[in-house]
């Protein structure tokens, strides 16, 4: 498999389906993991690196409950390569900006990756569209077990998954969702639910994870605990308290925006539409917050003659790495937005 | 007449004809005058105001080289009659900011306006579309004349016409020049612009004068020195040099956007228009600006199926006292902006 087998079509986990899809764009789950005998990774030299990344490498690619397994070195990879890699999601913005050898095995219709030597020896990660962590934490914890079979993992019988970063330590978990909070954000309420998270001890990030803001009003919201919790408790957790909580927020300011802000929603959507459809240069944050405004337009069925597949196919594919990729060659910033804005409008009109 | 009267057409000072008209929005003379025998505004009792607003409303109203004189005063007016005069230009912000007996004649389908009681007693405009400073001091001239047959100004033999504050001493003119300058905005020029009018010691001011900010890319550039100077000399030499070299700055600027900068020319257009035309809340700063992108689009040929007349008619209707006094009610800034998009959206579509 090629990165440009991947580039034309939407990742299955933004594909618009699942539980409360309107607002949930994503679940995801990842675990922290290190082989035993190795010294975490800013301690080890290059070629101990190297036979982390070939032992990963090979247990991963011939696990059997994997589908389509493939393999990507990051080292290797060309700028783009790699920014369209973060992009997908498919590797971290830390794996892409570090060094030496790394790579990341990509499974399951991308809903599967493994990243090798990002921060940990190992980082698995599983998503799915909507509101879907149980389906995740089972993906996951089965591909672990079946991983633990085959390599013996830096353990300890009190303190739990031994990581890099003491913040992972213990179960070596991340459970986040990535929500799409257009209405929070036209109502001021952002600061308050912002606010409201770090109470609950979660953290709030953008787009990209961590270190990256907001942009076009997806937040991703995920546990900073990992110490002492058992993983079933945390997505029970997100699954019938928090994320529904922050659903009817959302939904509540929607329907704020329908009734006392009518006339202010009207003029969001109106004006988004008509730039997408008219501009001809769009940078891709823009592009973000035009489609997010769009998205919610079609979510709240105040626009009706466009597929949300199409705004979510736009949002992937309108990505620089995406651009260049799919153009197969190196385009300067003006040209990208004028590419961008072109695809758009076609796809649009 | 009433202010109704006016306000469904364009001024015609404004309609977008005359001499270089695609940067050149108008020309203007004002004549600073004071009658002899009475303080200064600033020394002035309000009986003496009213005296000196009866005088001259007086001898104007009946000079019979003025068409269609009517008086307007302004200290009665209600707050938007205010806002109004001044969208106009029929008077400034200062004179509606001002309190005591003070009021306005406009004659000569508003090309001439007196303003009487503003800073100084009287004060003496004509207008003219396009670059017409030789007309405009042609008329003025002709009219003060006339005005001087009745009343007898303050004046020294060696100072010259004595007025309140010593800028406008001498002769009491100001000649200046509304320009429209998108081009130069938008290749990043305006602070050298500005510089060397400043270095030519001409004062560079925004939409509605003194103490304005250029609004909507449209500049007034008018002379500063006022002793010591022949009128004509000033005429002149704004007629044959000063306009037409900004004019050239704005038209090469213009050639650059044609040529390397064509995309970003065709992206604000693009843009410009799809907002007119879509969006369904336009403050009035977000107006001006849009309208001016449009109409330098259509100066330069790039948008061929809108009359410049119509653009001119949206930048003076859709300002607050217009959209308010052709309501004939105060409207809250919500309900102006709703009002403001839909006027113009009807008008484009």
């Amino acid at each position: 498999m090629k990165l440009t087998d991947l580039s034309s079509k939407v990742t299955e986990w933004f594909n618009g389906t699942g539980l409360m899809a309107d607002i949930v764009i994503s679940s995801r789950i990842r675990l922290a993991r290190n082989i035993a005998g190795f010294n975490f990774l800013t301690k080890c030299s290059n070629a101990d690196k190297l036979a982390i990344l070939n032992r990963f490498k090979t247990v991963l690619l011939n696990l059997d409950i994997l589908h389509d397994a493939a393999f990507f070195d990051v080292d290797n990879a060309a700028e783009i390569e790699r920014v369209f890699m973060v992009e997908r999601h498919l590797i971290s913005r830390h794996m892409a900006a570090a060094t030496g050898p790394r790579g990341v095995v990509v499974a399951d219709n991308e809903l599967f990756t493994a990243m090798i030597n990002e921060e940990d020896h190992l980082r698995l990660q599983t998503l799915k569209p909507g509101l879907a962590l149980t389906a995740c934490w089972q993906r996951i914890n089965e591909i672990d077990d079946a991983i633990q079979q085959k390599v013996r993992y830096a353990f300890d019988r009190r303190l739990g998954y031994l990581t890099a970063c003491p913040t992972n330590l213990g179960t070596g978990i991340r459970v986040s969702v990535m929500l799409h909070l257009p209405a929070l954000k036209m109502t001021e309420q952002l600061d308050k639910f912002i606010a409201a998270c770090r109470e609950m001890n979660l953290a709030v990030r953008g787009l990209f994870g961590e270190g990256t803001e907001a942009l076009g009003d997806f937040f991703q919201i995920s546990n900073q605990q990992t110490l002492g919790v058992r993983e079933e408790d945390i997505v029970e957790k997100f699954t019938n308290e928090i994320i529904p909580a922050i659903v009817n927020y959302e939904k509540r300011a929607r329907e704020e925006l329908f009734g006392s802000q009518n006339e202010l929603l009207e003029d969001k959507l109106a004006r988004a539409l008509a730039l997408l459809k008219h501009a001809r240069l769009i940078s891709s944050n823009e592009a973000l917050f035009l489609l997010s405004n769009l998205r919610m337009g079609v979510n709240m069925k105040r626009i009706t003659n466009i597929p949300i597949s199409t705004i979510n196919e736009l949002f992937l594919l309108t990505q620089p790495g995406h651009l260049q990729i799919n153009q197969g060659r190196c385009l300067e910033a003006r040209q990208r937005d004028l590419l961008r804005a072109a695809t758009i409008r076609t796809r649009l009109n």
